[in-house]
């Protein structure tokens, strides 16, 4: 069906996965198309479907979205979860922006030999930089901005979970924060996206960053 | 006056400087505070001015704005540069994303010490991958987005020129980015901004490398 969201990236997170987070939140249906091999995405480069040579990519509304960010702004801006006016919009992006970067952190960390050192600023810079900020929104709010579920929402439970896989009982200090990630956990569509079988993808491992290293054909420095 | 617009930033381009000249655009006046040493930093860090420890800092509309691209997009949709609707605003924001990856690889080259393969890295994805792309889409069209100009036109000539500074010459094979370019610099407050004595900061020098290394305590690698 020519409707149907169709996303085309690796078979895990990356840059896709807060995509998927919020397709999921949005109760959208979404197919995915896994490059694999090299092949695959020299094809979605000779159809011209990369406008930057670059993935993600989301195949929407007849258009073939591509920048990660651009696509959640406009699933935002198409859901609702995007805030009322231009003042709230700008405060979700503030927050959102701060996410991202948090979580582009932790991504990095499957594609470096020793982790130690820069495992050691994430959690630095998570412990002192950025929850913080959310933890003392939260003190009055239940949610970032505006009353209700918005993108800031759904990157901040995202972000959270990613963190407390590296490190446990990270949030112990958060609990405002920790209490907002158990109310978003229990919002249905989000609960059964962390059941086992969904499209959430798990953490990434030797065969993600093997995939994605002969993909983009890069070596590690 | 509350409600002038007011940067706070280096003396330099560096992630302010798209939104110097998306303001010259819109034509809203601003007013600059320079970070000259570590104690104005950590004055602004103090007064909790500061979302997440970064500059760009903009205070408008009563608001503390952080984030470069969130207030980029704010400004644009405040003063219709951002498209009609979700559809003209996702390309815009496709293009923008693009734009911006481009123009951050120049912004680091001055922190780097030989930059010579780097250099050849950007000049290789200019030609390559970003300007063949506007190059396309300005054979047919006057703007980019839309049929009037927007955050991408905008955010396109800046870039343009960062890169001749760099690359004298390089736009020689793309003649439509450049008639556009034409059409852009003849608006008359991006000519004015283009004149000696106004807020349009140089390409970077050793001043300022050393300003911000020191404003924000880095070392290089």
């Amino acid at each position: 069906m020519a409707d149907k969201v169709v996303l085309y990236y690796f078979n895990g997170r990356g840059k896709m996965e807060s995509i998927r987070w919020l397709l999921t939140v949005a109760e959208v249906e979404f197919d995915e198309v896994h490059l694999r091999t090299r092949e695959d995405y020299e094809k979605l480069l000779r159809d011209g479907d990369l406008m930057f040579q670059q993935v993600p990519l989301v195949e929407m509304d007849g258009m073939k979205l591509i920048q990660s960010k651009a696509i959640l702004h406009y699933i935002a801006g198409k859901y609702d979860l995007f805030g009322k006016d231009l003042k709230e919009r700008v405060m979700i992006e503030m927050y959102s922006e701060g996410l991202i970067d948090l979580m582009e952190m932790m991504m990095k960390l499957i594609f470096m030999g020793d982790t130690t050192a820069e495992k050691e600023n994430i959690l630095n810079k998570a412990k002192n930089r950025y929850l913080p900020v959310f933890e003392k929104v939260l003190i009055e709010t239940v949610h970032l901005v505006g009353g209700k579920v918005s993108l800031a929402d759904v990157l901040l439970t995202e972000c959270t979970l990613m963190l407390e896989e590296l490190f446990v009982g990270i949030l112990g200090d958060f609990r405002n924060i920790k209490s907002f990630q158990g109310r978003m956990t229990s919002i249905p569509a989000i609960t059964r996206f962390l059941l086992p079988g969904s499209k959430r993808r798990p953490p990434p491992d030797e065969v993600y960053k093997n995939t994605v290293m002969e993909v983009l054909q890069f070596k590690l420095p």
